[in-house]
């Protein structure tokens, strides 16, 4: 049976940074704390004046088709998952297709090219619909170029203002990948919530608390039904734990959650047994209230245990480094987690190859999907051939002035017109309007 | 191997009428024909005050599962797609799957919810999703909804306003389908072009003579992509050809190109030979307008002859039927387009089973998209049960002066409410605006 997986992952980030303890926390009288602790966060990328979600997703895909010497004969699908789409009817695939279509001979005529909206989940949905492209035999032995790319940006004074971040991820899905391959077997949770919205507008209405317990309710559902065909997962199964990431706080609940699920009915409840007692189950108790306060006194036992601190910090804390530095990046930022950790496992010598990831990947409104993933032999030379790290030290780093000025330059509802604060280096960058509304782009050597 | 294709389709139609030649071409000041002939419309298909495209999807779903005696659990996908998103991150999907866990006892939360947005094509993108979800063996013997559904609105006064339209398909795509089985082979034709836009805009910005270019060039790239696995094509192989229909004078112009691909280097072409002269050849001329103009004359030639007037009427003319009454339903409008082929064949007692159809979807941006489908022995059955004439017979025939006020009701810019021309019957309605800015539904009895 032909693996089938993702073969190659590039990174863009937004060029600008904003400093969250240093130029937003003062601003906002706040204990730097409140978001290099409590959210987790340092820094948020953002767009420049002539960056959108169309010269990050091209950018990212530029990348890797240089770098796997690529040509658009090679490619036969081009999908793009955002939320922060500006067209209601054409699709950034196009536009993406149209920066390539300049930088290269050939053409992409025969790719078929799409979109897909789900608030943070399309850029896996995506991922699931070229696997199955290929699966089906329908891909005529070319790959599909997946982008998540979206620039989340929140109203000023919004209680999310601190987790924005804006960035794209761009990924090769193939036969016989050299960075994972994924399971077959998916499991969904998934209900008709309202959680987080845009309705008719680009910034997003967020329910915060709803939003944090339907994430882990969804999150949950879907592990189970992933249980339900691959079998009970334990802790040990998987080497790293990449979830969704608004902002690192959100997927220490998750983790947390997932440890206690994983561990139930294992040796492993049995030996925290002594400590903090066993789990509390549902027919033991009368009435429901009683119960969930049962699992929550549970749950905060759990997390103070050096078992489930050690684990924590050896699965679920790798996933969040570039997370602290980027913020949210919405449909790409499960992407960023896998990244994050196999740059963890290179920087760290630690031989990956054959071990699992489980990856839980969210999207308002809302669904969660879980599915597993084997490192392949490759992935040490595709994750040192990342260049995040530099890209994440050059970005220009916003006075509070800036940050004021940038965030009305990206409101479609403005009409500013500002200087970039960098310049753009061999990139797709935002060449203004045409007569019919639509937005152009030219590459700048 | 296992056949996967439509095992059933239901249309769902906005409960007002919009009649061209009598209530439009007046206030216009234009001949009736103008629409009639020109177009080839008759009417189109508006929604109430209380229909949109989450009432429209959910109603054509809701007949699908209750016709194929389906529950909840029978569907491991629900994929939307439309171009007529009211929410830039919760997709329609959630709210249908709403919707649908009101009336029946189970629930969806562990099937996979999505949306896709290409213009007109993205309905077949869903289809081939799903297709790909079960060749691919993950769908756990379960089968997919796919909706299409639009509010093909146009800006008061735009030349694009009598090809309006709004209506929804539901399909269900399953193992040993008894409608059509799909082909494994696609070909593509798509280029990034601005033809009809949407920039962070409800109604459509639309280069007419540019669409209907861009329309039958990436048809011509999609059929030749097509052909280069499928093998040549030939007039006679296909009973039926259905286009994206987004006015029937568009069709014509897409048959015309079709037949003269298809005949090229025939016995066909050198039937005609006598009467009309060969195909031009490229090589033959040494410039490119040169050969353009043979060609137009060629094909003008062409359209004249009894042989070319017989193909079209026997294999193109039918798929036109209910467009002529529903106008333009975008996602909708090539599967509107099948669905009328199968009625024609009902209607006149045809034997279809084993016969061919191909299928050409289109959506502006732009792509086009070939396949080919084979009628399953089930489709007379499927297709009787289809109650689409009941439903055009019952729509409420607008005014003028309602029309005005309907169009204002579904303007996102405009806030106006007014009272329902039609009484909901067996439906879900729209049932007002949640604390979030979500909307809210409720099934009427």
């Amino acid at each position: 049976m032909t693996t089938v997986g993702i073969d190659a992952v590039e990174i863009w980030t937004g060029n600008l940074k904003l400093d969250l303890p240093g130029t937003f926390a003062p601003q906002m009288g706040e204990d730097p704390e409140k978001y290099t602790k409590g959210l987790g966060l340092n820094a948020s990328s953002f767009p420049d004046s002539y960056e959108d979600i169309v010269t990050m997703g091209a950018n990212a895909a530029y990348r890797l088709m240089d770098r796997k010497g690529l040509e658009p004969e090679d490619i036969g699908r081009i999908d793009v998952a955002t939320e922060s789409a500006f067209d209601n009817s054409k699709p950034v695939s196009t536009y993406v297709a149209g920066c390539l279509e300049q930088v290269y001979e050939g053409d992409f005529h025969h790719a078929n090219k799409g979109e897909r909206k789900f608030a943070c989940i399309a850029g896996t949905q995506s991922l699931d619909d070229a696997y199955n492209w290929i699966k089906a035999g329908r891909h005529r032995g070319r790959a599909a170029i997946v982008i998540a790319t979206d620039t989340a940006l929140y109203a000023r004074g919004d209680a999310g203002e601190a987790t924005q971040g804006a960035g794209a991820v761009a990924m090769l899905i193939s036969e016989d990948p050299s960075l994972v391959e994924l399971s077959i077997e998916q499991g969904y949770g998934s209900a008709d919530e309202t959680d987080f919205l845009k309705p008719n507008q680009q910034f997003p209405s967020v329910d915060g608390k709803r939003s944090v317990q339907v994430y882990l309710a969804r999150m949950r559902e879907a592990l189970e039904d992933f249980e339900s065909i691959a079998g009970d997962s334990h802790p040990d199964q998987y080497a790293y734990i990449p979830f969704h990431t608004p902002f690192p706080g959100m997927v220490r609940k998750a983790g947390l959650l997932g440890y206690r699920h994983m561990i139930r009915d294992t040796e492993i409840e049995d030996e925290l047994a002594a400590e903090i007692g066993r789990q509390p189950r549902a027919e033991a108790f009368d009435d429901e209230e009683a119960f969930r306060e049962a699992l929550r006194e549970y749950m905060d036992s759990l997390k103070e245990t050096e078992t489930y601190q050690d684990w924590y910090a050896k699965t679920i804390d790798p996933t969040l480094t570039l997370s602290r530095e980027v913020g949210n990046w919405y449909t790409g930022s499960v992407h960023v987690a896998r990244a994050s950790v196999l740059k963890h496992g290179l920087e760290n010598d630690l031989d990956l190859t054959g071990s699992k990831l489980l990856v839980g990947s969210y999207g308002s409104g809302a669904e969660a999907e879980i599915h597993a993933e084997t490192i392949q032999e490759g992935w040490r030379e595709e994750i040192a051939a990342l260049n995040v790290d530099e890209q994440l030290a050059a970005r220009y780093d916003l006075t509070w002035d800036d940050y004021e000025e940038i965030h009305d330059a990206h409101n479609h509802d403005m009409d500013v017109d500002i200087e970039p604060r960098t310049t753009p280096d061999a990139e797709f960058v935002f060449d203004g309007w045409g007569r019919m509304g639509e937005r152009k782009y030219r590459f700048v050597e």
